[in-house]
């Protein structure tokens, strides 16, 4: 089995009938909602649920997973979802895929944060992975320049040589910082930048990272907070 | 002479020719803009200007003002605005106009930053003016939990019965704090919770704030940061 799979699919052992869950968005977090349509469909799991994309959202609903938003429910009971980088402290960058705000959102909702990945993501420290930061596009110049004396190199997201635009009609910069030491000093620096939406910083949120290795093992990090 | 033409009219002062001016917007900041432009159509003031609001921008138009953009110029030298609040220590609660992002990266831009209000606006404690935030449509309802958890009851703004949407494409909330003692505090707090655009606290942020009163005369008081 692969390390994605594997990973996906062991998350599933904290879904059970009752709980409103959050699904995530990626190449590891669609096994997990392929794991749990299955068993919505054929073993009778019955669960609420909200997705972190459209895409994830359709693949659940194929599987017959009932779907809600946050008017019906107020809290998130489990949520999986994959991260672009994620440190032994269990802090993770979001955002490769633009949806990073809807992504947080979920995040502080959910009660309980499990991560999954494959073990390429696992780094002793994170900021290989360059990180994303959603953008007001009013005075994006102004904005740009105060990230820039963070001492970063950002750099805006285009997709088919079009600017990138979020659902939340903003920009994404894929700020290049090198490794990251202190990501709290960075997260905080980041928000009270006006024009700044939402970094692709995650900390202190994630209770379970599951790593799936090549060699067919798995590995489990619970958090100490 | 109405003690708000008094205020802004003073704060031209503050502006040379060469340099480049951000104008602000509203019932005070009206006056600054009419004196610029003024200045700029009789005496040969010469500036470059951007403007935190569309109204703003076409009145300064209207006296020949050369207007810019952030793409064109790195900083301001000086910015002249308004403010809902201001207290002795010169923070600020803006955004009642509904323009709270534009004027806060403006802010942010300049070098020297002149707050013009009448003596209805000098507050002992910031809050008798609800705190608006700007808040990103997704989710909102778990935004507006977070928020609410601060220990505020917010209000989504409305206009002629409709929700009120910002140039941003996001809504606003007033937020019935109460006397805000910590402002720092709840600032920070603000800028962690994911949805949250951007408040209309500005801290540490004013040179000089010139009142005008009542009576005719002006208090201007200068920041001693």
């Amino acid at each position: 089995m692969n390390p994605k799979q594997l990973a996906g699919e062991k998350a599933v052992d904290y879904v059970k009938s009752g709980m409103k869950v959050g699904l995530g968005t990626g190449s590891t977090a669609y096994f997990t909602i392929q794991e749990i349509g299955r068993r919505v469909k054929h073993e009778g799991l019955d669960i609420e649920a909200i997705a972190t994309s459209i895409e994830s959202e359709r693949l659940a609903k194929e599987w017959g997973v009932k779907m809600v938003d946050f008017s019906e429910i107020d809290h998130l009971d489990v949520t999986i979802d994959g991260a672009d980088e994620a440190d032994a402290n269990l802090n993770l960058i979001k955002g490769g895929g633009g949806a990073l705000l809807r992504e947080k959102i979920v995040a502080f909702a959910t009660k309980f944060y499990v991560i999954v990945a494959d073990e390429r993501k696992y780094v002793p420290t994170l900021g290989a992975f360059g990180l994303p930061i959603e953008i007001i596009p009013f005075g994006w110049e102004e904005t740009f320049r105060e990230v820039t004396a963070l001492g970063c190199t950002p750099k805006r997201r285009e997709k088919n040589e079009e600017i990138f635009i979020t659902d939340n009609h903003n920009f994404i910069f894929d700020c290049d910082f090198g490794l990251i030491e202190n990501p709290h000093d960075v997260l905080q620096k980041l928000q009270g930048i006006p024009g700044v939406v939402e970094s692709g910083l995650f900390l202190d949120k994630t209770d379970v990272l599951i790593i799936g290795n090549n060699d067919g093992t798995l590995k489990i990090i619970e958090s100490k907070k």
